[in-house]
């Protein structure tokens, strides 16, 4: 195992060998490249929390320092500072690498950590969304050594409200409805959580940019400003859902949810209530995530309470009135799988 | 709101007010503290992340270097450094909080934070566990102003794996079975993550400072060596907790599961493979942790081959083969919730 908390394969040694026998007998044809010993030729994906430029590690900053290149992908989550201010932080140009470029470029990536040391700066933790398993594992078929530095994510920091992260079930993407495609695949999932007496982590839709299809029948290039979903436009959704499939899978007048707001932010935003409630909350700027409680306990409420919507209507442990449970037991041997989250 | 990510009370600023009046009316009764603009009097709860001491946040680190205090609790989860260690490089002095010191002391750890900056380190993610979720509420009641401060945890670099995190069910503990007390009420939980296509993550059994009742015989203090438990320890367990429940919530030959030892540490080890043959396998220095897949999609187990114990006899997607959706359905209404993770 070389760097940490490394995935080195066992021709990653040997190939720097190469290159420095290379140096040796091509002599100018790598001059560029610097073979310190502090030189690893490693693609570092690194996590940088979900604040701002403070919120990477001295590890992750000395990888980033070390780094001939940085990319920042940027179209999964967003952090509460731009590109700029990370530039002068880091001291280090970054490329923003949007969904074109990790999918249709990813090799732009990758390829350079083949010759020097290469960043990719992930909002939050880089272990949390599946482009980036993606990329590791074509950056392993070309035995490039891969290091991942952990950071915070949503997933965890959405513990703040109170509620243990011990007790969710599976997390689910809620995507924006449209006129003619408003999918509820989530549905069944939060069923089960809820019939398991588990919490639900709901992500929320980002379009980021997406192709403006009236500008293309003119034969222009144009890109939608970003959308990200709010709690409010979630809770109207996850309400018509309960509408269409009429499962009891939670109740938009009783059950227990928190809207979250900027979470790792200086003016995170949380509010707990019900789904109708939720709905006329103002939460600010993105991102949003929320929660559907399942089972809650007696500490999870006392935390909770201090984010209550006041005189909010919810009735605690909902999920066993609701008929949850039995719901779920139906489909337990059913849950579909569609929407695995990017 | 005041700092990054804080719980400020609404009191939070008079108090600072009223301390700055007792400043002119009362004088030398306060005068070891320093009312500067940066002294906020702030319970900073900072998550260290996993490996050693550069996996701090730059904000972690500033929040510490400004505390007049520093605790670190070290009963949930260990680094890979010791105490020293993080001295040095903190330039701090730090006071160890294990069980006893948090359980019966806690107020040594927020009450100074009403007369300065007070920092509770905590390995991994700060709300991740009960115990800082009680601390904290303690110094609401008290108008103390809390801030978070996040960093990766084992729940997020579980992920390092290659399974998704969007995919886990509740997180579930192994606790030691002793000869007299064999609890299997984590079983039921993965039978219905399982049920429902979910992965399990396992958090086993630490015993730190546990009293020796022997040596208490003689009326003597005296404390067991720390014990962590191992995959192979783990992996024998659930072998028996099946064979006495018999509900085929997991096969110990087919179902496909993931030793973790040291996540996110220089050496961190990740082994897969059935429980039969994780039982067997080398994972080195504790901590260690587990994942019991469900169900298993391809991208996840094209990353999960690179870990694959050669040659091995699992059987992907066995959770349906296993009838464990089935035994799921029938127990969905009725979870048990007593082995809450602290």
């Amino acid at each position: 195992m070389g760097g940490h908390n490394s995935f080195v394969s066992k021709r990653g040694k040997k190939h720097v060998k190469d290159l420095l026998k290379q140096t040796t007998s091509q002599g100018a044809g790598i001059s560029t490249i610097s073979l310190t010993p502090n030189v690893k030729m490693v693609l570092y994906v690194i996590g940088l929390g979900l604040g701002d430029e403070k919120d990477v590690t001295i590890r992750g900053l000395e990888a980033i320092k070390s780094s001939d290149k940085v990319f920042l992908e940027c179209y999964t989550s967003i952090l509460s500072v731009d590109k700029n201010k990370l530039e002068e932080y880091y001291g280090k140009e970054i490329v923003i690498a949007d969904r074109d470029f990790v999918e249709c470029q990813a090799e732009d990536i990758y390829l350079p950590a083949k010759e020097g040391n290469v960043a990719l700066l992930v909002v939050g933790d880089p272990v949390c969304a599946t482009t980036h398993t993606d990329i590791m594992l074509r950056a392993f078929e070309l035995d490039i050594d891969v290091e991942l530095i952990h950071n915070a994510s949503v997933m965890g920091a959405a513990g703040s409200c109170g509620l243990q992260l011990y007790t969710c079930g599976q997390t689910i993407s809620i995507p924006f409805f449209e006129d003619n495609w408003r999918p509820t695949s989530f549905y069944s999932k939060i069923q089960y959580n809820r019939g398991g007496g588990m919490h639900t982590l709901c992500l929320l839709d980002i379009k980021v940019k997406e192709p403006d299809f009236e500008a293309m029948k003119r034969n222009k290039i144009v890109f939608l400003p970003p959308r990200y979903m709010s709690v409010n436009t979630a809770a109207e959704q996850l309400i018509e859902a309960e509408e269409i499939e009429e499962g009891g899978a939670y109740s938009p007048t009783e059950t227990l949810c928190v809207g979250m707001a900027r979470l790792g932010q200086k003016d995170q935003c949380i509010i707990a209530g019900t789904l109708e409630e939720l709905k006329e909350q103002d939460f600010g700027e993105p991102l949003h995530c929320m929660m559907i409680c399942g089972e809650v306990h007696d500490l999870e409420l006392e935390f909770l309470k201090k984010f209550m919507v006041e005189g909010s209507k919810f009735k605690a442990n909902d999920h066993v009135l609701q008929g949850a449970a039995a719901a779920a037991a139906a489909k337990a041997a059913k849950v579909p799988e569609d929407d695995n989250e990017e």
